[in-house]
């Protein structure tokens, strides 16, 4: 029989409502001759409010206890999903994640997975069940132990659950109908895309574009699991939504696929660093001890055997980076002029496997920033990628220059 | 290492200033050197909310189905108490059903506890772990599914704990200080008893008194756990509440130890039935299949013949006993003359293991109704209990009236 995973996040099961309108779409794929793995969230706003009780019980909680507590959301959207789906009499029980089972590490609060258990579920498709509706997010520890996958850890559940069982195609319903070009938001000529390579749907997942968790479309790409983006909220064809692929499944591709953005960025500036090796080492084993998320780093060059060394972090890192490089400085593990910290610029990065094979994207970028007054702060670039730093002031405007100037809104 | 057995119902884990305030409880327990397993309830109105949402979704639901999604509310206070206890430095970690595991058959929503492995537990208690906190309520099939042991299920829970893991005592905190000899919000002479038999209790619990469910009170009986019903919203010295254990530890006793009262009673009676053998059974084998739930039952005098049978059941039940008999009625397999419903009934009952050895009970017992002018309906006695059907109206003046004859507003 074909497998179908479909999982439905928190704005898709948010009440009763909205599970039913979930197991209908259930229902038509189950009606084509499907069997189907369902994955499901949490109602939406329950996750926020358990973590709101564990943080205000202990602020420095026990990840033991915190994913004992927070795990309870889904198992309530799993049972409600499975009576939901018998009443429509499609046979159907819920699983949580012990009895899967879907093993993890023992990360408590953002476990990998390391097994999903297929035989259980298997044998009640053998008796003649057709859908299992498995709690998302969660899993067991070798001790035995619930375990969380992280936040928007559903999505990673679905891709191994598709991964593990074989499926067809993962299809992810969210509340929104696809992934863009860019942010419709703030380009109101941002496009819905058809299909996007792994390697681009990865590059905007990390930049901030919150349609799917980096982890799941990491394991999608490894697994080769076809994976569809689309909304729970619209009548639904075959080839609605986004298909996220395999670079060779996609024909023709635009140089650049994308425009992705990201608000709260810092930039800071070691200045008068000593120039000699090991102290980029130093710097940035100092910062992640810290837990500083480091993102772009550009070294200056040299002069007089000192360097200026400047990176970027989110704003929200700023005081921590600061405390713990002064600690470095005062205990005379590192020696710098001053640190200086700018708060106020954004990253924008135009994405798209075709730049592999097409020169001058870069220089194009540039340009159009140039054109438009903007100036680039920092710049750092990939194979498929190439981001900037620029004042925040300029971020939509830098935006939509970008996707007029690549002409985004037409498809290839 | 001594051990006790803590139960917190619903009113008391409702929010985390009352979770925090039942934790200091457990707290001072440790601190007298005791390890302790807290069983909890979920926060109150929750299971409500759970059940809600199961009975919307689904009618007739599938009571696994059912299990899974109200068990999740017990899961959240354990973890939430679990981190409160972490909090003010006593190690503690909770447990789920399926993890301790404490094992039940399959008869999900109304599961009978077959067993309860201690191995996990002891091992932690081993490794310096002072508080267990189990999520109440809950256990797991020999399927590996979740059951549920049905309403009250979490001082069966505890009960069992306290069986399984030989404590010295199982306390119960509610939102009552103790157990009463009647009703205070009818008899404002109602005293609280220091301690009460199991009998007693049982007759009592079974009789409408809220405060245990009864299972948990023949679980004590059986293996002579000695209970303790206290309030967790006053302070506590190790005499407060009321100790319900076995009779020799009680000295004295009054005759009656309490009057109890079930408001929502109805009278049915059979009239001219065929007097033969297995008349009875075929009535109240008719009734069981039903699903009513028949309480006294009284056959008068045979005349001709023919015969009439009186009977009781809850109100609300009414409806589905006279469907059930006419429909025997109907196929011939039942022949009366009519089926006469009084639904404006109220049973009054006297309890004391004191009446075993002591005459004269009943006697005095009709003597106090007649004085009042209440006309008696239906009669029935066991060892260390007189009740009796009366209407509605005189409920409170009955129990008031009792009360005062027998003097229960004195100790003994």
């Amino acid at each position: 029989m074909p497998l179908l995973v479909m999982k439905f996040g928190g704005t898709s099961v948010a009440n009763l409502d909205r599970i039913r309108r979930a197991a209908k779409r259930v229902g038509v794929e189950v009606a084509k001759g499907y069997d189907v793995i369902v994955i499901v969230s949490a109602m939406s706003g329950k996750t926020n409010e358990l973590v709101g009780w564990v943080g205000e019980t202990s602020p420095l909680y026990d990840a033991r206890e915190y994913d004992a507590v927070v795990s309870s959301g889904e198992n309530v959207t799993a049972g409600l999903m499975a009576l939901t789906l018998q009443e429509m009499d499609v046979p159907a029980r819920s699983w949580q994640g012990w009895q899967v089972p879907l093993k993890t590490n023992s990360a408590h609060s953002q476990a990998r997975i390391e097994d999903i258990g297929t035989d259980n579920i298997n044998a009640k498709f053998g008796e003649g069940m057709k859908v299992a509706v498995v709690a998302g997010f969660q899993g067991v520890s070798p001790e035995g132990r619930i375990t969380t996958l992280g936040r928007g850890g559903s999505d990673t559940t679905a891709v191994a659950f598709a991964a593990a069982f074989g499926a067809e195609r993962c299809d992810i319903y969210t509340d929104v109908d696809g992934v863009y070009t860019t942010d419709p938001r703030i380009c109101e000529k941002a496009r819905k895309l058809d299909k996007i390579a792994f390697e681009e749907m990865l590059e905007l997942a990390s930049l901030g574009a919150k349609v799917l968790q980096t982890r799941s479309v990491e394991l999608a790409m490894r697994y080769k699991v076809k994976l569809r983006v689309l909304s729970s909220f619209e009548e639904q064809s075959d080839e609605a939504g986004t298909l996220v692929c395999d670079e060779e499944e996609i024909m023709e591709s635009n140089v650049v696929n994308g425009v992705a953005y990201s608000r709260d960025e810092a930039k800071l500036t070691c200045l008068s660093v000593a120039d000699r090796p090991g102290i980029a080492a130093t710097i940035f084993g100092c910062l992640s001890d810290a837990g500083v998320n480091v993102d772009m780093i550009v070294q200056n060059i040299s002069e007089d055997g000192r360097t200026d060394m400047t990176f970027s972090c989110p704003t929200d890192q700023v005081q921590r980076a600061e405390v713990a490089l002064s600690a470095y400085k005062e205990k005379g593990e590192l020696n710098y002029g001053e640190l200086v910290a700018d708060t106020g610029v954004a990253k924008i990065s135009v994405v798209g496997i075709g730049m592999r094979s097409q020169s001058g994207v870069a220089a194009k970028m540039f340009k159009v920033l140039s054109d438009e007054g903007i100036n680039i702060k920092v710049i750092t670039t990939s194979e498929i990628k190439i981001s900037v730093l620029v004042d925040r002031k300029y971020m939509e405007l830098a935006v939509q220059a970008l996707h007029d100037a690549f002409e985004l809104d037409k498809a290839s």
